[in-house]
């Protein structure tokens, strides 16, 4: 019943995640009717955006050149490498002020389930990246989530024995937290790894 | 931290009912790494919906032509003209099978809380439709919301002092429909309405 241009868009927009069909057509009218302007600007940014992004050749992450500016940076120390699940976990490192070293981004994590394991995430860019010679320690950021897990386990027994010093980011009570709000499943975490205080 | 490209990508996105700044962040990621060619069909088929889309000059609808297809049908009863707010209200009347004649499609309803009066649903152009001369009834099948209400009064508060005969589709217990699970303003006015049993 609606044109095809219309019919073409409404499907089109069933390429955003969670958006059914009925969400589809609501969409598509309220552009059509209510914000033509924005529609434009997104039509205009989605074909900018593919032509201009791809990944860094070094970290991995979105970028507009081959080389990204954070990699492109001489304050950067070059001996450090993060390892993190997705740019937004690397957004979250950087705003702790907290780490001046340098990052490779998986852009996922292994998932069996979702048919992602180490050749789809492309781990042989990343070995190549840790075995330039300068890099000495390898922290790993993936998530305290189970997949997160075991990329960590997976990535440090692809590195340990190349020679690469690997860490992992603590776990435990979070900074504030108090132990009435924490499940226990931390709690018990954060006493299997307790330490010697510094009091 | 992000390149120029996928911030105006991810602030284009924001132009979609209900989606705010961590949601727009999500999709671009996931479309740039997981769905390129989604978001490439996305981009074209705004773009051509856009160029290509515009409202039927007989019954306001969307359409690729200045007169739509149903409006331009020498098989529908040009003396009946059925008032909906929206495309798919019209869709569903349709599929009702129950009617022949020629749709008008506000593109909304009135609401003042929303700043829209009757100048923003443009209906001087309603009227000229309706004066043509041809159509002897008008239909008003808005919506039995306060605001499909509140529109259905004002057109009959419009149109009936022109001479032209408007009905409203009826309201009432569904089809199917059990008393104990119908609300009970639904019953109320099914109670005031009641018509002569033809049994
Ligand atoms: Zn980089
Ligand atoms: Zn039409």
């Amino acid at each position: 019943m609606n044109p095809s241009a219309l019919e073409a868009l409404i499907e089109a927009l069933r390429c955003l995640p969670g958006i059914g069909p009925k969400s589809a057509q609501r969409i598509a009218y309220h552009l059509l009717q209510r914000d033509r302007k924005g529609a434009q600007r997104l039509g205009d940014s989605l074909l900018h955006a593919l032509s201009s992004i791809r990944h860094c050749q070094r970290c991995n992450t979105f970028s507009e050149n081959d080389i990204c500016e954070r990699c492109a940076s001489p304050r950067r120390d070059q001996a450090l490498l993060c390892i993190v699940e997705t740019p937004v976990d690397m957004n979250m490192m950087e705003q702790t002020l907290a780490y001046q070293g340098l990052y490779y981004v998986l852009m996922g994590r292994i998932s069996p389930l979702d048919g992602v394991g180490p050749r789809e995430l492309g781990l042989e860019q990343l070995l190549a990246r840790v075995l330039d010679g300068v890099v000495s320690e390898v922290i790993l950021a993936t998530n305290y989530t189970n997949e997160g897990e075991a990329t960590a386990h997976y990535l440090t027994a692809m590195l340990r024995p190349k020679g690469i010093n690997v860490t992992r980011i603590a776990r435990g009570v979070p900074v504030g937290g108090e132990l009435e709000y924490v499940d226990s499943g931390t709690l018990a975490q954060a006493l299997r790894e307790r330490k010697s205080f510094q009091g």
